[in-house]
C-alpha cells in the first residue's frame, strides 16, 4: 500500500508545477485536464465504472452491493501557485482506500464511489465549489454559464471547447445517488498539530464570502497633478485593506485582500479604477454580516474623503455548514488509538455544498505540520498521509458494510 | 493652415485608441509603429531628409542653411490609457510650423529638423525618455538593452524584431548636430489657465524618480490562517501607499503609487509578494531625497511589524533640469500680445535630457483647460493648438534665421 500511494503521488506531482514549486491547476485548462485524464486511467485500470456529468465532474464506481452509494473524493484543481495536497490528497487517498478494501476482501453492501469535482477553488471563474454546486443544483447553470475568467472567456465557452457542450445541463446529484459523502483533506491550520493527532473529523465550516470592491477615481498625471486635486482610488483601497485586517483581527475572524487589479496600472498615472477582492470568514453568519458591514462603512467614509466612488458586490456568500453530527461521531469514535478529534474549519469544501443540499457528509483532516496552505509551502508528512488512507478505508468500511 | 493641422490630427486620432477613449501607444508595438510609418510618410511628402538612428529615433531635416540645426519635436508613444495630446501635439505642431515657414518663404540660415524620440513615457520598458537618453549617451546601450517589458520581452529583442538589430549602437546626438532643441507640449497642469495665457515657456523640470517597492511575505490560506499568524505583504504595501500620499501632501511635493503587481493575486490566498512602483517628484533634489527616505523609513517600520521583507530599488532618478534661461527669455519676450509666462513643470521630457546633456533646449506649453493629463480626459482647445503652431513657427524663425 505505501508503494501504490507513492506511485500515484509521483505520477501527478509534476503536473502544473511552476518554478516556484507551487501549482497552477486551473479548471478546463491543460494541467488540470492532464490530472483528469490521469484519473480516468486510474478508474479504468481498476475496472471501475466511470460516471461523467455534463459539468466535468467524475465519479468512478465500484458497483458492489446496492442502493445509494458511499462516495469519497475531493478535487484536482488548485489555487494560483497553490500546494500539492489541497485536493489531490483526497483523490489519491480515496483510490488508495478503495484498493485497501479490495485487498482485504471487504464485501460492501453499498456501491462505493471515488469522486472528483471541478473548480473547487474558484480560481478561474471566481465561484468556489462550482462543480458540486452545479451537480446538486445549489447554483443553476443559468447563473453560472456566463461567469468569465480573467481573460474574458465564459464558462460555457471554456467547457464547450472540451466537448462539454450540453445546451441545458440539469442538476442530478442528491440523496438518491449518495447515502453519504466523505472528503479527506489536508488540514489548513494547526489544530491537529496542537492536539497531537494525525487525523481529525470536521464539525462545521465557518460561513464565508467573496466581495468585490470596485473603486473609481479620476485618472491623471502622477507628476503634474497637485495632491489636493486628485481623486485617487488607490488611497481608498489602501485604507480598506488595512481596515479589513484590523477589524478581522480585533473580532477574531478573517478578512483578506489577496487580489487587486489596477487600471491603467501605469507608474506615472493616478489610477482610474482599483478593483480588489475581499475574502471574509467568520464563526457565525451574524459575525460575517457585521464584519463586512463594518469594513464597507469604513471604505465608504474614506471614498467620501478621497472623492472616489465605491461599489461593493458580494460575488459569493456561503452560510455556516454544520456537518451531520451523528455521522461525524460514528466516524471519529472507537479506534485502537482512541477517538479522533472533531473540529471546525474556516475553509469551504465540496463536502459543505453536499451537506447543505441534504446529503449526509463528513470530512477527515490529515495533519499539516506548519498549517501553511494555498501556498507552495503546503505540506503533509508521508506517514500522516498513509494514516489518512488507513483512516479513510476504515471509515468506508464502517459506512458501506 | 488650420485645415492642414486638422488633417494631420484626424489621420492619427484613431491609432491605438481603446474603447475608453484613451490611447495605448506602447513603443515598438503596432499602434506606435503605425504612427512611426505616418511620420515617415509626412517627411517624404514634404521632401525632408529622414535621419533614422539605431534606437528608432527619427529626425526629418529641412536642409536649409548650414551648421548645427534647430530641431523641434516630441514623441508619439503614450502612457497606458493616455491622452491624445501628450507627445503627438508636439510632432504635429512641428510639421505645421515648418509648413508655415515654407509658406511664408522664410529662408533659414540653419537646417531645421522635426524629431520623434521613442519610449518617452517609459510605459513599456520602465525607463522614461529612453530614446533621447540612448541617442545622447545619457543612458548606455549596455545599461538599457536588458530592460524587460511586462511580458518579459527584452528591449534588444523587441527592437531586433523591427530590424533595429545593431549589435553595438553608439550615442551620436550632441551640440555638433543641434544648435538648440525646442519641444512643444500640452501643459499638464493648470498654470496657463490660471494666468490666462494660451502659450507658456518652461523654466525648469522638477527632479523626479521611479522607485520599486518589493515586499515579500508568506503565502497562505486566506481562511484558515489566523490573522496573528500572517506575514501579509499587502498590509505593508497599503500603509506605504497612504504614507507616500500623506508625506507628499504635507511637503507640497508629489508621490504616487499607480502600479501594483500582486503574487499570486488570488482571492483566497494571503499574497506572497506585492511589488509596487512609486513615482515621486519634488521642487529640489534635496526635497526628493528627503521625501523618498521618509516614505522608505515608514515602509520599513511597517514591514518590521508585519513580518515582511522590503527592498526598495530606484529604477530611475532624474535631477532637476534648468532650461537655458537666455534661450527661454529670447523665446518668451516681445510678442504682439505681450510676453509669454515662464513656468516650471513637474513632468519629465526629452527636452530635459537634451538640456542636461549640454544642448540648449526650451519648451513651449499649450494651455490645458482642465490640467488633466495621462488620461483619456486630456484635452486642448483647437484654437490654443493653432496658437501653439503659430508660436512654434515664430520661435523657429527667431532661432534659425
Amino acid at each position: 500500500m505505501p508503494d501504490q500511494f507513492a506511485d500515484m503521488w509521483r505520477a501527478i506531482e509534476p503536473l502544473g508545477r511552476a518554478s516556484s514549486g507551487g501549482y497552477f491547476r486551473q479548471p478546463f485548462a491543460s494541467a488540470e485536464r492532464e490530472l483528469d485524464a490521469w484519473f480516468v486511467e486510474q478508474a479504468e485500470a481498476r475496472g471501475l465504472r466511470l460516471e461523467s456529468d455534463p459539468f466535468g465532474n467524475r465519479i468512478a464506481w465500484w458497483d458492489s452491493g446496492s442502493g445509494p452509494g458511499v462516495v469519497t473524493g475531493s478535487h484536482l484543481d488548485s489555487v494560483l501557485d497553490g500546494g500539492a495536497y489541497d485536493g489531490p490528497l483526497g483523490v489519491v487517498s480515496a483510490l488508495g482506500a478503495l484498493d485497501m478494501l479490495r485487498d482485504r476482501g471487504v464485501r460492501p453492501t453499498r456501491p462505493i464511489g471515488v469522486s472528483v469535482f471541478v473548480e473547487e477553488e474558484g480560481s478561474r471563474f471566481g465561484l468556489a465549489c462550482l462543480g458540486s454546486r452545479l451537480a446538486t443544483g445549489a447554483t443553476t447553470w443559468q447563473e453560472a454559464r456566463g461567469l468569465r475568467d480573467r481573460d474574458g472567456v465564459r464558462l460555457d465557452e471554456a467547457m464547450a471547447a472540451l466537448g462539454l457542450d450540453d445546451e441545458n445541463p440539469q442538476p442530478w446529484l442528491g440523496s438518491e445517488q449518495l447515502a453519504c459523502f466523505v472528503e479527506l483533506h489536508v488540514e489548513q491550520g494547526r489544530a491537529l498539530v496542537d492536539r497531537g493527532h494525525a487525523i481529525g473529523v470536521a464539525s462545521r465550516i465557518w460561513p464565508h464570502g467573496r466581495y468585490r470592491f470596485q473603486i473609481s477615481g479620476e485618472p491623471n498625471h502622477a507628476g503634474t497633478t497637485r495632491m489636493e486635486d486628485r481623486r485617487d482610488p488607490m488611497l481608498t483601497y489602501a485604507m480598506t485593506a488595512l481596515a479589513a485586517n484590523k477589524q478581522a483581527r480585533v473580532a477574531g475572524q478573517r478578512a483578506t485582500f489577496g487580489r487587486v487589479d489596477t487600471q491603467p496600472n501605469s507608474t506615472n498615472s493616478v489610477p482610474s479604477v482599483v478593483t480588489a477582492w475581499m475574502d471574509a470568514r467568520c464563526e457565525s453568519d451574524e459575525a460575517l454580516a457585521t464584519l463586512v458591514e463594518t469594513i464597507t462603512r469604513q471604505a465608504e467614509e474614506r471614498a467620501e474623503r478621497d472623492g472616489t466612488r465605491l461599489a461593493v458586490t458580494a460575488e459569493s456568500v456561503s452560510g455556516a455548514v454544520d456537518f451531520d453530527p451523528e455521522l461525524a461521531r460514528r466516524i471519529a469514535v472507537d479506534h485502537e488509538a482512541g477517538d479522533w478529534p472533531i473540529l471546525p474549519t474556516q475553509a469551504g469544501h465540496d463536502a459543505g455544498i453536499l451537506s447543505a443540499q441534504g446529503i449526509p457528509s463528513a470530512m477527515l483532516f490529515v495533519r499539516n505540520p506548519t498549517g501553511v496552505s494555498h501556498s507552495p509551502g503546503e505540506h503533509a508528512e508521508m506517514a500522516d498521509c498513509l494514516a489518512g488512507v488507513d483512516a479513510l478505508a476504515e471509515t468506508l468500511e464502517r459506512l458501506a458494510t
